[in-house]
Parts: C-alpha cells; structure tokens; sequence
C-alpha cells in the first residue's frame, strides 16, 4: 500500500490506472478506522482492481460548535488497517494541500438535509459534499463506498451523484452489526455496561416496527407512537428522534409507501447512537 | 457530425473516446452561434482528437427579470455552423433530459460574482457553474473553452476548476475583434449606424488606459477616470461601468500591480456592449 499525501501525486496516479482501464473503487473516511470503514475496504477491493481510500478530517463540514481539532486521529493505525485489507493507495493529504486558497465556490445542498441529524448540524453536508466533489474530482473512482449507517449521508451523496452527473456509481453498504444487533460504532465504546445491555432495543424497536408495517401498518404517526413507547420501555437513554420518510428522497409521507426509512437517535450519558433501516414497501397496499 | 440529444449518448460516447485516449475539447454554448463561438470550435478542434460543443439554453443562469423564453434560438443554424468548423458531437440536450427531477444541490459562486456585469445578476454564476459541472461530468473534456469577451465568466469558471480539482484544463480564447477593433458581439447588429461608429472608442478608451499604464500610471481611480472622460467625449451611449481588479480574482487594488483587468460597459438606445483587456504588470514597479 501506498501513501499518498498530495494532490498532484494522487491525480496522476489515477490518470495512469484510467489510462490502463483499471476499475478504481474510492472508500473516503475521515480516518480512525474502524470496522465499518474496513467492511467498505474490504467490498471495495471485491469490485475493482484499484481500492483508493482517503483519510482527510474536513474543516468544512464541522460547525461553529463542533470541535475540528478534538476530532480523533491515528495515522499510523489507519496506514495499519487500510494495508491489511487490501487498500492500493491512501491518499491523506493537509488542509493546505486541499484549501490551499480561499474557496471561491461550494456544494450547496438543498434537499435532504433539514431532517434526522442534519436538522441540528446546518452548513454540515455542503461540506461534506464540496470535499466529495473534489475528492471524487482528484481520484476519478468508478465506485464510491458509503455505509447505510449514516443513511442522510448516502441519501445526499446519492442525489450529488445524480445532479451532477457525476460518472460514479455509489454503492451503498449495509450496517455492520454485532450479534444482538447493535450496530458497530466506534461511539458504543462510551456506553456504561448497563447501556451497553440495553443498547441492543434500538435495532429492536426498528425491527418491531418492521413486523408492524409489513403485518398492515401504514400510518407513520402510529409507527413512530410505537417505537417510542417500545424505547422509553426498555432504555433509559433520552430519544433524540424518530423518524419515517421517504428514501433517498427524505420527505415525510401520510401513508407510507415505495421505499422508505425508519431512523432514530437515542442520547446515552456519553454516547449518543444512531441506528436506522430502510424497507421497500409494494406500493397500494 | 452527429447530434446527440440524451445525457446517456453522450457520457456514452465521451466513455468510448477516453477508453480509446483520445483527447476531448469542450466548447460549451447556449447556441445561436456567432463567429466569437466558431473562434473557440476552430481552436478546439486544433488542439484535441475530439471536439464536442453543447447547445444549450441553461434556465438556471437567468434571473427572475431575464427572459429565458424569449433568448435566441435557431438549431439548425447552429447545426450547420457547428459542423463547418469541425465539430465531431453537438450535445443539444433538452431541459428535460439536465434537470429531470428537482435539484437536490447547486454550485454556489461566492467569490469573484458581485462586480462587473455579475454585481446585477444575482445567482447567475451559480447557474452558470451548476450546468458547467453537470456538463463537465457528462463530455468529461480534457480541455474547456471560453471567451475572453465575458472576462468574468473565465475567472469563475478559473475559480471552479481549481477549487473542486476538476480534472480540466481552461483554456481561455482572446477576443475576436472587427477591424476597427470593436470586439464582436452579436449585439452589434442593434447598434445605430451613427453608434457603430461609436463604438470602436470603447476598445480605444482601454488602449488609451493601457499606453498610460506602461507609461507608469499605478492609481486605478486616475485610469479609471481617463476612460470614463474619453468615453464621455466620444460616444453618446451611457457608460454602465468602468473597472478595475486584479484578475482572475477580481479584487480592487489600490495600486495596480500584476495581473489586471479593465472592464467597461455602455448602454447604447438599444444595445448594451462590453469590453475587457487584461494586462500583465511586472511588480514593484
């Protein structure tokens, strides 16, 4: 595995495997691999000669409140990670090497953002999006890997790609999660043992809610009434949200139909988990 | 040369041409051809193995005041002009087929917008830039060519390749001028017999500015006034505006050093003309 820690050094290696017509998958992480991270690696490299992963903290998509410099790093582990799944190239440049002027323009996103966890993080995804862009600019992947556990992220990637006719194709990959359905997070580490036993209802209120949608259910208002009732029941966590929409599309329905998602978050003392599925429901029942 | 219709054709056949290394050059238009677009057809097809130009009347870059509807369009004009000059593919997609559902994102333009002509264009750059991308990701071109003529476009869309990393080179195209050096446009036709012979004071109004530049003159407000009486004893047209920035930044200065541009507009009774020269000042002078 490569390093890679500049801009022009990462665009001609990519010229170069295009030019040889090598299929590049492109996994963009913010670093501090974890296993989620690695199960994208690992897909990506099942698909595609060339697996590109990129380990860059984005000043851009942190908010006035949300701490930039705090944000966890560990190269080294990640050098350590990414090679022993099979990534080709890590490209981790500065802030200098990616801003190195005043941006005379962004990625504004419209739709799909004042909902679920972006309501709260306003400017968030036009980062994210501006440095996908030019991430997806440099690297020229023919596959992106995204997780569904961040479903607003791959929900708004997924409409960027669209809009902008961008030549990629996204590939959406399912929550990893442990044996009592807990889905993997680097946050779950900052769970109490107590938490950590009740953790696990989350993923069971959305399955719950699940069996009740598909035994008939279509009214959102009920399902949701119900995947709270079934939360305050079991943990003692503070619910963030419950909510259903349309998906990728993020808008709420009166009776639910096509595809859709069922997303909450729930605040523990020091973790605050996120967890969410997505169904496809036959249409006019 | 073949006309193509559909986004898919033409990311298609652009895939098909890049597989094959051939070099792409990229002449994007919103049609009704003139010989300042044949200029930069003519140049593309001198410096690349495929020339492609878009036909394609944006309705994102007009204003709530501009009239889309009513902007000049003749296809087969356009068709037959195209093909004169070489042109291998004319991409004349329908509104349809760019904008198919509700744009999730757009570009936003933030610098480099509110002077010139763009001070009273609100969002028009963010249209322009928004389609640009869209078009960039579908012919995905090695080169890009643009007009000097529209100065203000070049430093945008300058701006827009460097910060998202485009993968494009810009190529910027001098502008055409008559004989009697009045930079063609076809706004000239609305000119009055007795303001074409105006006219081609505007040009002189900035040779006039350059000779005293290169004599040494450094304050643009003294050049800048020197247009504006040049102006006002030579033609009847109303002057608009008269500029000065660095370029492609466009930020005043307040003592001229660098790069440069000098930008006027006059309003003629029924044709508003622009001009431009952009000048290379050797610095400390």
């Amino acid at each position: 595995m490569k390093i890679i820690r500049t801009v022009e050094e990462m665009s001609n290696i990519s010229g170069q495997c295009l030019q040889n017509n090598q299929i590049i998958g492109f996994v963009p992480t913010m670093g501090y691999l974890h296993e989620g991270h690695l199960t994208l690696m690992r897909r990506a490299k099942e698909e595609n000669n060339i697996v590109v992963a990129s380990v860059f903290v984005n000043p851009l998509q942190f908010g006035p409140n949300e701490d930039y410099d705090a944000y966890p790093r560990d190269l080294q582990r990640d050098e350590r990670l990414a090679k022993s799944v099979g990534v080709d190239y890590l490209f981790c440049p500065t802030v200098q090497e990616m801003y190195p002027d005043e941006m005379t323009v962004e990625i504004k996103v419209k739709k799909r953002v004042d909902v679920l966890c972006g309501r709260k993080r306003v400017g968030h995804f036009d980062g994210v999006a501006t440095v996908l862009v030019k991430l997806f600019s440099i690297i020229r992947p023919h596959h992106v890997y995204f997780g569904l556990k961040d479903a607003q992220q791959v929900a708004v990637v997924d409409g960027l790609i669209k809009d902008l006719n961008l030549p990629i194709t996204l590939r959406p990959v399912k929550t990893v999660r442990e044996e009592d359905g807990l889905a993997k997070s680097s946050r779950n580490v900052n769970l109490t043992e107590a938490e950590r036993q009740e953790a696990p209802f989350l993923y069971q209120s959305l399955v719950e809610a699940k069996e009740r949608i598909f035994a008939g259910e279509r009214d959102p208002d009920v399902i949701i009434a119900g995947i709270k009732q079934f939360l305050q029941n079991k943990v003692n966590g503070k619910i963030d949200y419950v909510e259903i929409y349309s998906y990728p599309e993020l808008k709420p329905q009166t009776r639910l139909t096509g595809k859709i998602i069922i997303a909450i978050a729930v605040q523990f003392s020091k973790a605050r988990l996120i967890d969410n599925i997505i169904l496809e429901l036959k249409g006019g029942m």
